[in-house]
């Protein structure tokens, strides 16, 4: 049967483009917000969902961590790493050296200041409340302008890509995780997620103690983040990504010694480490 | 000498709010962006800046982290906590069961989610650039409008207030730091926030040994986070709050530790501990 394959849209983002990548055989459909994503593969809409977690640049997607701390029925399936090229869109016509605005997404157009300030040195740059949004932005415009969008959209919303790769740091790539009712089962080469808090706050080393079991059997963290509890300021939920699978024994050992020590510990599921387009 | 306050504009904002509580009597300064007050400061045309660092909903102020790792001149001198009270503004003889639309910045306007099906079940959601952008859009409405901002942009921008507090969450609260030339000397109840990082990667335990001196000295770390380095997905930067003053012989001596295994050590400074706005 064929997937149904749940994504952040608007079509013509950078998460469809992912979704492709993920399983190009799935139907895709597009949600308007990620809590959207997540409650279409709970309640049965799609089967699953790609979601972007962490980009390179900007760090994590807060939405993302978010919802897996309160989402309870979903777990993480996939990761996949997307490179992300922006592309330089205008309609039919336009005259490069008479562009006097560039629209797109605030953080697409900090993304690209460099070479925007060396092309464009006196356009305007006008914020749009998404890619997408910026390339019909682009079109209704009453002066000749530019949008700052990936590749798809162009396709999608008829208009022509002049530029591609425009990003100014080339190390610039989303990572997205695949949502759905189980997490993976053990491959030799895998990852776990999970998040964690305490009861108590202001104990002197609390933090070093929740991460010595994981240090003492050698098992590698690859990322620590915190969130606020939302409580109040200074509490918070810690989110640890490390090497293994929740299967694994040393694995399972170091999160059974955490989960004494901690009021509240949620595994958000453990799937094959990211090596790239071959191995996804 | 009047000291001269940048903070993030636009007047109105929850940021405008803070450089009053800071200093009632200062000459403020409108800056439009974190980058733009820290410069401000950095290059003279402004003695201190207020830039919001982290809320207890929605996390910190990534822009704020960054800038504080990249900006070579600049030192926190203050923090100061700031209750975010969101309230609903509309023009006089809007009658509020004719209201078709909400404006306001997406963040604000889910933080108030709950009021707004309460109390204007039909009224359409619109994203607005900033909460002041967002009063300016509903003057100019075709249809009877509200708009969620802070209480100061009512006076600012000619709106009347109808309705306070209509956040969801009463534990709402942002953060904010003052930059300076200089830290705070030694107060003997302070806080030094600081960031490092390793060279090396995936070797198991690094983070936990990096603790290891504040943890065996009992000095509490109030928070931890992580932000990407900027080079490759899963390379991270550091930052923590620990209690204490740099000057302090323990904070020293633990830092002095962190120093010799990270690759990088800043310290962003030593100022003293909020505790309400007689501590301030």
């Amino acid at each position: 049967m064929t997937n149904r394959l749940a994504y952040l849209g608007p079509p013509g983002t950078f998460s469809q483009e992912a979704a492709f990548r993920y399983d190009p055989e799935a139907k895709q459909v597009p949600f308007p917000s990620i809590p959207a994503v997540a409650s279409a593969v709970s309640s049965g809409m799609a089967d699953e969902g790609v979601v972007p977690i962490e980009n390179s640049l900007e760090g994590s997607v807060t939405y993302t961590l978010d919802l897996l701390i309160q989402e309870t029925s979903l777990r993480i399936r996939h990761e996949l790493v997307l490179p992300i090229e922006h592309c330089l869109l205008a309609v039919e016509g336009t005259e490069t050296s008479q562009v006097q605005a560039v629209y797109s997404h605030p953080q697409a157009l900090a993304q690209c200041r460099g070479f925007l300030e060396r092309c464009f040195p006196r356009a305007q740059h006008i914020a749009s409340l998404s890619t997408a949004a910026a390339v019909e932005d682009m079109k209704a415009s009453d002066v000749p302008a530019v949008a700052i969008a990936p590749r798809l959209a162009a396709e999608l919303y008829g208009a022509r890509i002049i530029a591609r790769g425009i990003q100014d740091n080339p190390n610039n790539v989303t990572r997205f995780v695949i949502l759905a009712h189980s997490d993976h089962p053990p491959t030799g080469c895998d990852k776990t997620s999970l998040c964690f808090s305490f009861a108590e706050v202001d104990r002197p080393g609390l933090l070093h103690a929740a991460l010595s079991g994981f240090a003492q059997r050698s098992i590698n963290l690859t990322k620590i983040e915190s969130r606020p509890a939302k409580q109040a300021l200074g509490r918070y939920i810690f989110l640890i990504d490390c090497e293994g699978h929740r299967e694994d024994p040393l694995v399972k050992e170091a999160m059974e010694e955490l989960g004494r020590m901690s009021s509240m510990l949620k595994v958000f599921g453990s799937y094959p480490r990211w090596s790239g387009p071959q191995g996804g």
